[in-house]
Order: structure tokens, then sequence, then C-alpha cells
């Protein structure tokens, strides 16, 4: 059956202290609006609806960045959770199937709990509400069960003794009938201390109405909600450390989990080793065997087998590195490849280029991209030497096997194993430094 | 009333294994020392005495530091904390008001804690001790409270079962008006198994003379005082983890916040985003919504609005970067301002400099400031472009517009909007570079 | 009396998901192996065994370059750890002494836990086995002890609730004299649902021919196996800890120690300071009141007393830092001195060099060490002084006092006190730098 996905995202988060609607806060590399919409995609939803309010129009353009068909639905008021669906009502208007509401700062819902919600509703339920076992249950709704399902969500100011006991409680996440939610929806009424409505208000209805509900349940990390920059630390704990142990049961050896950062893409092979302090931005894919040692710092770049980069080596966007290629200590490679066995090792700079196989670049190179209003490529072919302390002024090529002397300043292509030279003559002035350090150190003495 | 901060600060700390005097050593950029008299500061005191031992010259120059009307008293031996304080008695000799003595191993009062003590007086108290819940009270003396206050400091070693199970233990810090207060300490013998005179007895003395005293409680953290590096690492774990909350709480996002090092006096405004493993030394302002990425490190330096550091970068003091200044990788700010929306992004020295509004400086210029003997300024005007791996040899001075070629070593003054050129031209020997090349690797062969 | 070492190093360690055998990943800088032989060595072993199976040769290579005169055995099928044992016997057939069983995964037992088993051999016991006070006994072997010294290992399996209730467990360490050994393992059978012959049952064995056995006691923590690569974090974690908290017991201060990373062997002196996110190698000696910064990276090297290194420094492979000497960010040394006084502060490649005494090498200043097939030395004099942005082409030296002029590039020698300057002179072309923008920015907009 066809599903449709129901995102809110209209909360103002005012507890965040932000200028930034709330959902666009980032956690591990992505806003917690595409945390959200990445869980829906786990039940491949035909339809998405996202509801905005607060800093709508940037909400709804990250959401339309991350896939251009969501829809948009706008919520000019926040009175609840209920009506926040409802305005999802116009957009899904000739949708035939269930409808998943989600929470758009509510980052980790697992893809196979939603499927399990809607296995739930193949077995017969009119509506599903996700539940966890919490382990504080405190001020949370308790979903109260009984042999035939979930009887009644119960808030936790109204609830007796005994009902305050369950520790099963309510996520907000809900799934019916498209048709059915909506209808439900009309009847909720805002008669409660807040003037709100409120979307668990369902359940009572429906049970009125002599449908069928029923309970699913998660982990409670799973439902941990975004309100606070503490709630952010909080979920970044909870991604992290998730990360970190699939990571390591994957065959990756992390040598100090605890300072590793990684994103929600991060994907790296077996047998490769991340020494201490490495922080992986997104899009990162790193194959088998590689070895990214610490302080390392990658972004949308990719690292072949057995390739070796580090420590402090920076790749951003475009860098490929190609099989046991190796990036040393201060380097920084941006939309360049580094091909099979090159090595770039040391204080270099290598932006909108190719390095060729096996070729070696000295110490201190720097490949001059812009002139100011254009970036410009270089091409260095295998085999070829740059010596260290050189600049290529781009465009420029040098060809294979072509060696560009230490020092040199190179502004015209190099042929294949020619040798470029482009320094100045040395002169040496007998006793000059002693005798100028001297009337240097004479002046000083005066001030 | 007028108030007086005794500040104790004579112990050896053998346990430090060290030749700095313990108050000296540092936690979270500032010494022991310097965190007690900032708690100090926060009764407004008109009088400062610091009592010094151990390392006495030193810690009377750090105390001194910090603030030039403080008084020293020396203890020349160290025969207990009364004895200590009574050296703080003739350079008070003149003074009316309450007196508080602090310790100079102990950081983190907070200054409403002392502003209670103080109330606790006005109240009519004539002793007011500071205690704390203890988790474990283990050998802490016990502070016995009645309905006429604070009515004993019972030590461990001599408490009755009941008293032990006290769980409201003594600080140390004691305030009381600044005659009583040496009156009180005259009383006090040293007939005890170590043969010292302890400040504590003076509420058994104080009793005796009908006095009252009261006791004033704060959280347990408050008192942690430092006795080994590990107590520093302890201290280090409880300014680190309140100070990354209170950052949190004000809007700051921190991406990874056990890796997040900062200072006692670290300022940031709410929408800053700061990265993975950054470190702030002393004297960091970042105002709002700056990002501050992974591995940077600044100190004495400040970063205005919208301005984008890092990774990898290092704002030394006189840093000062304008709104929307940016400074990337492998960088080193020093004594320089980065006008609005200027790019200091690869592999650069900029130090005892100007860079002009949106000027562009490319990978790997270097400002070459000193000769030597003397530093010198250089000045980039706005809007200037400097060419990838340019040296600019101060004093010199790049005009507005001005542009300078990749691979420059610029002398002379540059004008507006002029191009300054250089380099050697370049040769190309036909072939030379992989005959050369061959020839070594057959020397290599033979060898 | 002499003591014979077997390691047993066979096991495949499927759940590694790795394709390098188990013992061969490393913690803390040494591989599993290798601590273990470490532990072993503080028996001072007349004779070391390693037995062999999956990735044998790889293994054995890895003992030999720890000890070149380490016997190898080969297990060719595993069928049990008292078969594993048995290949030892060849080995040391001539052995008289006493002989331990260690394993190749299980990294941290103590040199002070084999000298306490070795004694419990001299007070009579025939066979000593290592026991721990598990904290979870789960399914651990149990040590069943009582007037008789050991009386059985009881596997969990086989126990009865009473033995179940027994938290001392069974390592698998055992000692016993080597001809006692062979002869219990001898009688072990593979009678049991794996068909593995099983060492443990050797204490069943020797009960059964009267002899005494004897279990000692050691950490949990000692007796960590390593079967994944969590368990190897669990182990990591296990070292760090320990060596943290021993550093700052000896008078090392880390200002944040959960993100200090240190080697087995790396030793620091009293009062050297480390700051946050630094990384020790294996084979760093760090002297007395020195200052490692933040970010910093050594391997293999030496700091000498009072010397500063950092932020972001990288000490490579003979580097050798003398007394005071500094070494500032982004700089990278490798296979040089650094002589007393000595500063190279900035964003500087040094290789294969040496730096006189209280020399001074500028920002950016590159040692061209290699020519594409050798590896040439850089000699810098006492107090030279090598201005910013220079290649020094080696081989070259610069003799004491000698200067080089910012931005040169220097191929020969220069003298005592000479000043060497190797740059184009600087061409003005005025107006020529904004014209060429406005042209430049012409093209873009026209594309």
């Amino acid at each position: 059956m066809n599903t449709a996905l129901i995102v809110l995202a209209a909360g103002q988060g005012s507890r965040m202290k932000s200028d930034l609607p709330k959902v666009l806060h980032e956690v591990a590399g992505a806003s917690l609006l595409v945390h959200a919409l990445r869980s829906g995609d786990g039940i491949d939803p035909a339809r998405i609806v996202v509801v905005t309010g607060h800093g709508g129009a940037q909400v709804a353009a990250a959401a339309r960045d991350w896939r251009e068909e969501i829809s948009i639905a706008t919520q000019e008021e926040q009175l609840g959770t209920a009506h926040a669906v409802a305005q999802a009502s116009a957009a899904l208007a000739e949708f035939e199937g269930d409808a998943v509401v989600l929470y758009g700062d509510t980052p980790f819902i697992a893809p196979d709990t939603l499927r399990a919600m809607l296995d739930e509703r193949r077995a017969g339920a009119d509506v599903v509400v996700l539940g966890f076992e919490a382990a504080d249950p405190g001020s949370y709704g308790r979903l109260k069960t009984g042999p035939d399902g979930l009887e009644a969500i119960v808030e936790a100011k109204e609830a007796t003794p005994e009902e305050l006991a369950i520790t099963l409680c309510n996520s907000g996440v809900i799934c019916a009938d498209r048709a059915t939610l909506f209808e439900l929806i009309e009847a909720v009424d805002n008669k409660n201390a807040k003037g709100e409505y409120y979307l668990t208000d369902i359940v009572e209805i429906a049970r009125g109405r002599a449908l069928r509900c029923a309970a699913v349940t998660c982990d409670e990390a799973e439902t941990l909600g975004v309100n606070s920059r503490r709630d952010m630390a909080a979920a970044e704990t909870v991604f992290q450390s998730g990360m970190r142990a699939a990571m390591m049961d994957n065959g990756v050896t992390l040598q100090s989990p605890d300072t590793t950062y990684f994103s929600f893409d991060t994907h790296i092979g077996p047998d490769t080793v991340v020494g201490p302090h490495v922080v992986f931005g997104p899009g990162v894919t790193v194959e088998n065997g590689a070895e990214i040692r610490a302080f390392s710092h990658l972004e949308d770049c990719h690292v072949a087998r057995g390739a070796q980069i580090g420590p402090y080596a920076r790749l951003r966007p475009g860098a490929e590195l190609q099989e046991g290629a190796r990036v040393g200590n201060f380097c920084e490679i941006k939309n360049a490849v580094v091909e099979p066995g090159a090595k770039v090792n040391h204080l270099t700079y290598i932006g909108d280029a190719r390095v060729g196989e096996k070729a070696n670049i000295g110490a201190g190179t720097i490949t001059c991209n812009y002139d100011g209003v254009f970036k410009h490529h270089t091409d260095i072919g295998a085999g070829a030497f740059i010596g260290s302390n050189s600049a290529l002024v781009a465009p420029v090529s040098i060809a294979q096997g072509g060696y560009v002397a230490s020092g040199s300043v190179v502004t015209s292509d190099v042929g294949p194993g020619d040798l470029a030279i482009a320094r100045a003559r040395q002169v040496n002035k007998t006793g000059l430094g002693a005798r100028m350090v001297a009337r240097l150190k004479a002046m000083k003495e005066k001030r």
C-alpha cells in the first residue's frame, strides 16, 4: 500500500536561543529535519508533506533541497500537533493509503520501527501509536494497553497512581489510513489548559468510534527529541556512540573512538584504521585497508583502498585519493584527483588539479589556482617530481616525468621528462649578515 | 560594610611533584590562585591579603600581576591554617569590616556563596562557616548545626557514630568581623597530634565566648581542593562541564562538547557553532553567529559576528577578525586585523599586519615580519589580491586593489591597483629532468 | 630457576573481520602480541615459544622482529588450548624449569602477577592458575578453592548454583614445571561438545595424580582479552586510563587527560605540561619541564628539558629537540636535531638537518631534502637566521651567524656571518593589477 509522510516542522524552538529554525540545526552533519526525512525514507513514502511555521521559507528550502518533490504545508499559528497535521490535509486530499506523522525535531526513529508500525496496520489496527519503554517516565503520556490493543493515552497530569506506574510512553509518532487520520483530527477539540489541538486525542476519539488502536514499541533513544542545545549534544552522543559501535562491528579500527566524529553518511571499509581525533564531515567514503591518521579532517571526498592520510590532512570536497595514494601533514586537497601511489606529504595545497600516478609533490608546494576571478586547473603527470616550495601557477601542466627544481615558480607548461627551473641566482655577501644584525642591534639599544 | 579577603597560598603541595608552587598550577587557563582571587572579587573586597610561604616570591608576583594593590603576608613556617591567617593581621591592623578566608588551592567557590556568607553576617552571626553536603563525607570535619546555628565542627576521627552520619561538611572557608577573627585566632592552641594551629578551632572558642556561629551551604563541587595533578584533572572536569553547559544554555552549539576546551574567561555569543576539538586559551571573545571549525586554537583574540575560522586555524594574541572575515586551514594570525570579508584561507602566516576589507590572501603567503632584531608591519589594502606562495617582506604595504603575482617576494610598496611581480623567469631544459633522475638512480644502484 | 614462556598466538579472530591476524592488531602503539611478550619479560624468561597458526608467517615475523631468539611452533589445526601448548613441547624438549602459558590476545597481565605465580610454585604448588575476581562472572570458568588450594576449574555450563556463585574466575594463564605441564597435557582428551583439547583440564588431571594446584588472583582488567574491535577499544580505554593516572602521579600535568593518547612506551618527566588533544606514538621521551601544546603529534623522538612544542607540531622519527628548543605551529621535524634555544616556529619543514643553537628559522622555511632519489642533509649553524619563506636546497650548509634573506632559494653554502640572497627583483606595473582584474571580470560576465 502507498504511504505518505507528514513531518511536523513548524516549531520555534525558543530554548535553542537561535535565529535558525529549530529543525535546521545540525547533528552529525545533517539537519534534524533531514534526519527525520531519512527515517521516513525507510518506508519509501509516495508522498511527503512538511508542515512549516517559524522560519517557514528556510525550512521549506531545506526540505526541497533534500528532495525536490516534497510538498510544503504552512501552519500560520501554532495551535497544537493535531492542528499542524491538519494543515497537510489539502496536500494529501487525493492520496489513498497510510499516513505516518513524524516530527522534524526527532531525528532518530529507525526505519525498522516505522515498518513495524505499518505491519501493525496491515494486521488490522486502524491507528498505530509508537511507544517506548521509558527509563524515567516522568511527565510523558502513558500508553495504556490491554487485550484490545492500545486502550488510551493518559497524560501524566491526569493519571492515576496505577497508570503512572506504566513505563510504556507516547512518542507522538502515529500512523493511520490517510482518510481516517484527517476524519479523527477534525473531531479533536482544544478544551484544555493550553487551548491546543493535540494529535494524541485521536486515540480516544478512534476508540469511541470502535476503531482498533495499537502500540508499537521502540528503543527510547530513537524517540529523543531536541529542544535545546543540550538536547542536541545528547543527540550527538546517541548518534556517535551508535555509529562508532557499528563501525567497529564492521571491522574498522578506531584507536580512540571517543575522539572520532562521524557524519550521518560516513562509510568506511573493513581493516581501515582511524587514529585519534579525526573528523568526518558529510559525504565521505573510505575503502578497505586505508589509514586515516590523527587530526585528519575529511568532507565530501573519497579515499581508495590502501591510501594513507594524515596526520593533519585535510580533504575537502572533490578530493579523490586513489589506491595507495598518500597525503601527509598540513596538506589540503580540494577538487583534485591524487592517482595511485602519488605522494603529497608536507605543507602543500593541491586545488583543482590532477596529481598523476606515483608523482612526488615536494614540501610546501602550492597550486596557484585562483587569479582573483577564475579558478584554473593544474595537471601533473605520472611520475612527475615537483621540487619543494614550488608554486605552480595554473593553468599549467607538468607532463609525465617532468621535473620542477625546488623553489621554482612555474608559469609555463613543462614537457615530458623536461626540467623546469625558475628561481633567482644566489648571491652571497661576505660578512654582510653579521654586520646587518649588528647594526640592527645597535639601533635597538639606542631606542 | 567593607570586606577584606585573606587568601592562604603558602602550601607546598608536595603531592604535585613540582618545582612550581601549588597555587600557580593552572586550570582552564588561570592559576588556582587567580581562580580563588576571582571568586573573592564577587564580594568586591576593599583589601586583599595573600599569605605566601613555599615559592613565596613567585606567588607574590603572580598575585600582584593580577592586581597590583594586593598585600602580601609571609608565613615562614607552615604551622597550620590559624597560624597562616594570623600572618595577615598586621596588613589588616587598621581595617574595619568583615574578613573572609579563602584558600589558594580551592578555585571554584562561587561569588554567590560568599555573598550568602556575608548575608548571614548581616543577619547577626559572628562567625560564618561554609559547609557542603558531601556525597562521601569520609574524613571531612562535620558541621553540627542546631536551633542555635552552627554548634561545632567535629573532626571525623573524634566523631561519635551519630556525628559521623552528618553529611554537612566543613569547607574551611570562614567569615567574621576582622577584629573578632584575629582575637579568636589568638586563642587557638596547637595541642593536637600534628602540633598545628587549626582555623576551625575558632568555632569552639567563639561558642565558648557566647558568640553566634552559623553555617552556609554550597555545592560540593565549589569546595574542590587541589593537592595533586589528579585533583587538577578533576578540577578541569568540573570547570569544563560547567562551562560547556553554560555555553549551550546561552545558545552556542558545541558539536562535540567533550572535546571543547574552554578557558576561565572565554566568551561566545549565541548561534556560534563550535566544531569538534577546539581549544580556547585565555582572553577570547567570539561574537554571534560565528563558526569555529574543528581543530582551531584561539588565544587572546577577537572574532566578530559571522566570521569563520578553521579547521586548523590558529589565532594568536592580538588577532582581530572583523565581521565575516575568514581564516582557513593551517593559518596563523598574530597581532593582526583581518577586516570585514577578507580571506586568509590556506597555509599562511599573517603577523603584525592589517589585511584590508575583502582582500584575498593566496595559499602559502608569508608576512616576513622579523629581521632578526625588529618586528615590522605589513599593510594590505582593501580588495588587494596576494597571489599564492608570496612573501611580503615587512615593512611593506600593498595599497588598495594592489595585485601581487603568485610566487613573488615583495620588498617594495605596491601602489593602488598596481601589479607587483618579483619572480624569476622559467627555463625548461628538454629531457634534462629524465636524464638527471636516471643518473641519480644509476648512482644509487652502484652504492 | 629458569622459566620459559609459551605464548599462544594461533587464533583467527574472525570477529575482528580483518585480513590481519588478531594478535597483530595494535593497542597503544604495539601489537597485542608484543604487549603479551612484554608482560612475559617481567619474569625474565630464558626461552620464549610463540605458537602460531592463522597468518603464521606474519605473526612469526612480528615476534622475531621484537626479539630474534624467539622460537616459533606451528599449530596446523586449531584443536584447543592444550593442543596449542603441546606444539611448544619440541622446542622446549631439553628445557628444565617452569613454563608459563600466556595468550597473544591478552595484553595486560602485569609482570608482578606472573612473579606471584612463580612465587606460588616456589611455595610448593605443582600447577598454578591465574584467576580474577569477576564483576560479572557470567560464562567464565569458576576457580573452586579450598584448604587444599585450587580444587577444580568448573565450567559455567556444568556448575551447580553454589559453584555459579563463585566470583573467582579462570584467566587461562597457567604455570607449571615444563615436564609436568607436557605430561599433564598428554592426558587431556577432547571428549566434549566442541571436540577440543582444553588446557584447563590439566587441573583435574593433576588433582587425580595428587599434585597440588593453586590459584593466584589478579585484577580483572589484566585479563582483558581481545576478540573484536570493540574489545580493542575497551583495551585502549584500560591502557590509556592507567597511563594517564600514572603520568599525573609522576608529576606530569595533563590539561585534558581524556584527549591525550599515549603509547605503551611513552616516557615524560615531571613538570611537563601536556595540552589538550596530543598524540604520543611509540618511542617518545620527554624530559622535565617541557611544554607539549595542543594538537601535537610525536613519534620516535626526544624532547629535552624546557623545550616547547606546538600547538600543531609534528615530531617525526629522529627528531631531537635539545634544551629550550621551540617548534611551533604547522611545523614538521624529521631526522633532525634542533639545538638548544633554536626556534622553528611557523609552517616549516625541517628534514635531515641540524638547526644550530639559537638559530632562528623563519615562517614557511622548507629544507628541500629529496631530489627524487636521494635524501640530503642541511646544516644550519648556531645563531643563523633563515628569512621567511626560504627554500634550502640540500645538501647545503649555512654557517654560524649566516643570514638568508626572506624568500630566497639557497643552493650554495653560506659562510659564517655572510648574507645570502636569492630572489628576483620586484617590478611594479602601474595600474596593471586593477586593469587585469577588470578584464577577467568582464570575461566572467560574458560567459
